[in-house]
């Protein structure tokens, strides 16, 4: 959302000396993400030749043991041409690098603008690239434990569950009888795919550019679970209108377009409801903490926890991959 | 500094059709200016060509009749070949619009990058465009009142005064008796020559690439003045150290800058220790402003008032312009 870390004019110039990408032309910071500090560079080379780039600087939020997961990641994505950011190397072959103090990597800028209301046909692009994405990750070697998974949740839950009641006063009993139910049924996922899953591909990190997806970008809450989830957690972000109601034809584009590049199994299907919950589960438990965790008028917009908890009510309610517009 | 409002795909596709510009490629919200919100946009057309553009939507602080001089005022000076970015028009010939219910206008995009810690020969670059700009609205027609002259920092002190203490137990009485000083000796400068003002000229709103000054931004607080007070306001923005002390060096480098583009009179060399005084009471003053005005953690980072202090102390003891560097 904003840039919390300024760079000197010394440090960015020995940093881009790093690179074989030119000299400075501009730098701007961006509102992107939440956590980091983002600048877009542009950077032109003797031949003229122009280039635009994505510098990143990890804030405190960051664990940074885990940042060479994430570059190996889009490393390993974008070589199999997936349309997300690549990280660049600088002369000894390093994308992590440290800036101002703090972990830094630069990437390729992607083209495309993310759409705030999506559109049918973009609910189909985008399963379609969260099938390739599982896809071109299923050779990928390193693994990360979901930390946003069930285990996650319940740690969230003991310390959102005695406050929950100022945000509406049956909401403490709600999460309670919710996690009860996930924890009881989890263990039948026990068999399912596992691999790569982006676990938080909001519209906001999906770039379309003009009718067709061009990027996806944000990679740190990428982790090993269980492959349907991901499917569970756009369900929930692109599926719903302001209003509140799940519109079945999003929905049902969505899955359509996975299918069309990834086969989904009967068990699959059939855990789809179960996943899509846990998905707002996961949304509304780190929503609370946020709510009690940003004090009034704060760089980060507060957002309401409580359409998660309007969402989990209508995939309690689905009796089947059907109500999904299967 | 930050976005404030977000713009739908529907407001923003319709937005650019009133215009030649192409399709939208790309869209990021950029943490530029205080006050409104800014989007650094990237366009294509058919035949492969692509563009950027800044687009700001003026929010509730702009007094938007103000904004046809602001827009005509940049469309003068980018004529003259001053390095400031263009009111791009749409087919009718319109550079100010309405988008969500704010206005807003689209310019052309200037490259380069902002110097954080400004060197001699940036000062002297500075110094040579401050007297283009001068020269160039010389026969701009339109006239505006600088709010944040003289009678504007009455009204300010009237504001700060009473909680002024808060910030240092002396700083009411120090800001009474400057004010008495500056009201006293005013007058005296009545026969200075006047013109367009830039009245904001920050490091953070000059643009160089390489070495050489490529660009001026931000022209929301152009007025009619004085035009030396101009030179005061980047005497106090561009030559002191972080330490606080003043760098005579980069002051002279700003005049002689200055000098070899525009000639001053003896009467304007002579007005230049009172006319910093008045520019660092005027950042003093909506620093404290500001500074009572932001809560802690807001969107806004809080400068230090007390800043201000410090150099209106320094030129209060200058005793001519030779201490300035000349």
């Amino acid at each position: 959302m904003a840039v919390y870390t300024e760079v000197s004019d010394e440090d960015i110039a020995t940093f881009l000396g790093h690179y074989d990408v030119g000299t400075l032309v501009s730098m701007k910071g961006i509102a992107e993400g939440v956590q980091n500090s983002n600048y877009l560079l542009g950077t032109e080379k003797e031949d003229g030749s122009a280039q635009q780039f994505i510098l990143t600087l990890y804030e405190a939020g960051t664990n940074s043991q885990e940042l060479p997961f994430f570059l190996s990641l889009m490393d390993h994505l974008a070589a199999k041409k997936l349309p997300c950011p690549v990280p660049i190397k600088d002369k000894n072959g390093n994308a992590l690098q440290n800036l101002n103090g703090r972990p830094a990597a630069m990437v390729s800028f992607l083209q495309g603008v993310s759409v705030r209301t999506p559109q049918p046909h973009h609910c189909e692009e985008l399963g379609a690239a969260l099938a390739d994405l599982h896809l071109a990750a299923a050779d990928f070697s390193m693994t990360r434990t979901n930390d946003l998974s069930l285990d996650g949740w319940i740690d969230l839950a003991d310390d959102q569950l005695p406050r929950a009641d100022r945000v509406r006063p049956d909401l403490p009993d709600i999460i309670r009888d919710e996690l009860a139910h996930l924890k009881a049924a989890w263990p039948t996922l026990n068999a399912l795919p596992r691999g790569i899953v982006h676990a938080d591909l909001f519209p906001d990190n999906v770039f379309f550019k003009g009718q067709n997806l061009s990027g996806l970008i944000d990679f740190y809450f990428a982790a090993t679970d269980i492959l349907v989830y991901d499917i569970g957690v756009c369900l929930n972000a692109w599926c719903f209108e302001a209003d509140g109601s799940f519109n079945v034809t999003k929905a049902g584009r969505l899955l359509a377009g996975y299918l069309s590049h990834r086969t989904l199994s009967d068990a699959e299907l059939a855990a789809l409801p179960l996943l899509a919950r846990g998905a707002a589960m996961r949304f509304l438990l780190t929503r609370l903490h946020d709510w009690f965790a940003t004090h009034d008028g704060a760089l980060v917009r507060k957002k309401d926890p409580l359409e998660y908890l309007r969402k989990l009510r209508f995939h309690q309610a689905v009796t089947g991959p059907a109500d999904y517009g299967l």
